[in-house]
């Protein structure tokens, strides 16, 4: 084992974390909310935060907060941190690796006897993926006050509420409320996290620097035809709901690879009825996900959907129903703290100009920007991906992500913060 | 009820016999083979054939046979038939239709004292659906003599095999092999049918010919490309199963509709996997069904398919396996049969020129092709639904279709047999 602040170290620290009794359940990482695994995660986590000149504690929520004090005493905070929870059978990287690359890089400064004008606070929520209650973030809305107190009545797969959860991780549910921060106690917040996509790997890059957490419209669509039999239906009678479906999803494809970069938009799901050989499918029902960077670019790509889509059906005569399933508006990153970002993956990696990406995904990052602006920095994972036993990254990424964060640091510092 | 020959009588005894105790289930019209439905319905129609001058005898698989002899006795016969079990749930026409009208047909003749040189037999045969045992056909085949004995191993859905239905049902299984029908006892076989497809409404004529009966080829495609998260993986780097798959959809339906009018091409099934709408597909499964009324007609378009679907795939960089799961030569109609039904239907409709379509479906004319030349009629049927209780028929559209049966049979005199 490395004994200094790296990011094999980094690396290894994660490596470590992915097994029992960091796992609650054995042969795979499955870190749920408030489990056995995220308990044993927690005490594993502040001993390397102590060890970095950190005092750890665990906040009301569960979330693990370590304090590097600054130069002089209750400074205002930098937040530094990510998620601890994985989803079942998972990776090792995901949101663990941007709270270990906090300790990292704090321990670096503590190595060298660097303090700043303000404090680092390095924070592993606990709760992203949404893996034990049916909601998502609840840890991340706890520090941004937006936790409502009918959340304590959410109910895991064992029908345990949210509020007897906490009790039994030892947590006292009359002070959640005092897991809320202040806005005048954290200037920014910073994140790094594993792409989990492939644009990074496909441009063989290490790093990029994220622009905004995407604008997101599901949408679900039903087309009804009809149904009749493969052998006696001639084709210029039909109205085929799957040959009409196949055309809409060709047309989803096409606009969205017609716009920004940024823009994604996919038909994940599509269900045909009767659905057997020899019947003309009568009805297909389909998921549409848009994301882009911006929420003009969304609603662009949403109406072009729209109007391809009723273009389709009206000239294949058969119905469409579109219903908007969820909406979720784009979280851009605040531009100097990201400039700041590019500025030090540059120096790190030798690149002119950085990668800037919009996430796809959403991040702990989102929920934080309502309380101080945030940045995030997306490290290279292996083929894109994630959620997965296969999630992997390079060392020498991580090495240089580390680099950047201390780096990004260093310059916030020299900025005036 | 009206008491002579006449299209709305043969309606009527489709209705009369389109409820228990003819079906085996209240409330729809359930017949399978050798059901208690099945036993009672034989007992009416021969209580029909008898008054229509027949001998009426059930043969050793099943079948109902009425004789109407000819000028001399022993003389070989014209056979007209169908079949009288129904899907579950099915409608009254389908099958039930073709066995009234040889009745009605006969009834007409011997309401006028007129027989023929060669004998008339009406035809009911016990199973064409395969609604019981895991075959279909299975009666039609005793007659054309290519029922096997494995077949009397054939198990229905509560484990009961077809010598024991067939025993339970009074028939003699060792008599088996004498319901096949000798070549020269019979001269050819006649056979109306409703359309079950939408052809004939959708150009306002009642009725039509058969040219042959489909040639068909059923595969199964596996397109593999790589899933992804639906947020982060960016468009030009997806290897989309389901938009490769859907360009496949439009593939098929673009060369079904390209060929000759007879051609068809179905996906009636498509499943994409995993199939929830975060995640571009990584898979996707359909069949495809290919059906014309020439086996050059079907091969060509196969062939088309096949190179469509290679091409897609090599340009979208996913894997395709195909594989032929079913492969039915087309069965021509007799050219000289086909021509007189024309005629006679032409008779009946004051058309110039007779509507000549091929049959998507199967039909027990396909098999009994076998052993005699023959002939199909088609029928006009509401909105071409079939295999469901709203099948429909108009009596006017029956009453020609009965003209033609009996003009047939008395051109196929004057033609000298």
């Amino acid at each position: 084992m490395v004994t200094s602040p790296s990011g094999a170290r980094a690396v290894a620290r994660c490596d470590e974390l992915g097994t029992v009794p960091y796992s609650d359940v054995a042969g795979m990482l499955f870190r749920p909310y408030l489990g056995g695994g995220h308990g044993a995660t927690l005490d594993r986590l502040a001993t390397w935060m102590e060890a970095a000149g950190m005092l750890a504690r665990i906040d009301a929520a569960g979330n693990l907060v370590g304090r590097y004090e600054g130069l002089v005493a209750d400074a205002p905070a930098l937040l530094i941190g990510s998620h601890v929870d994985s989803v079942r059978d998972g990776g090792r990287y995901d949101g663990m690796l941007g709270v270990i690359l906090g300790i990292e890089a704090v321990a670096w400064f503590a190595e060298r006897g660097r303090r700043f004008p303000f404090a680092i606070e390095v924070i592993g929520f606990g709760d992203e993926e949404g893996s034990r209650f049916p909601v998502s973030m609840l840890t991340t809305r706890a520090v941004a006050g937006t936790l409502g107190g009918q959340d304590l009545d959410l109910r895991d797969g064992e029908g345990t509420t949210l509020a007897e959860a906490l009790a039994s991780f030892g947590l006292d549910v009359a002070q959640l409320d005092g897991a809320a921060r202040r806005r005048d106690d954290i200037l920014a917040y910073v994140e790094a996290h594993i792409e989990q996509g492939p644009v990074l790997e496909a441009e063989n890059r290490a790093l990029g620097v994220v622009s905004a957490i995407a604008a997101q419209y599901r949408l679900r669509a039903v087309v009804g035809g009809v149904a009749g039999h493969a052998g006696t239906m001639a084709m210029h009678l039909r109205r085929d709901a799957l040959a009409a479906a196949a055309e809409m999803v060709l047309a989803i494809e096409t606009i969205g690879g017609g716009g920004p970069d940024d823009l994604v938009a996919t038909v994940g799901r599509l269900e045909a009825h009767p659905g057997v050989p020899n019947v003309v499918p009568g009805e297909v029902a389909f998921s549409i996900d848009i994301r882009a960077g911006t929420d003009v670019a969304r609603d662009c790509a949403a109406g072009a959907v729209r109007r391809a889509l009723d273009e389709i059906a009206a000239r294949r005569r058969v119905s469409l129903d579109l219903a908007l399933q969820q909406d979720l508006p784009a979280t851009p990153c605040d531009a100097g703290l990201t400039a700041l970002m590019g500025q030090a993956a540059c120096a790190a990696t030798g690149e002119d100009a950085p990668r800037v990406l919009v996430s796809g995904a959403g991040h702990d990052a989102m929920v934080i920007a309502r309380l101080a602006p945030m940045s995030m920095l997306f490290i290279r994972c292996a083929g894109g991906i994630s959620h997965n036993p296969a999630e992997s990254v390079r060392e020498a990424d991580v090495e240089l992500a580390l680099r950047t964060m201390t780096d990004f640091i260093a310059r916030y510092e020299r900025q005036g913060s």
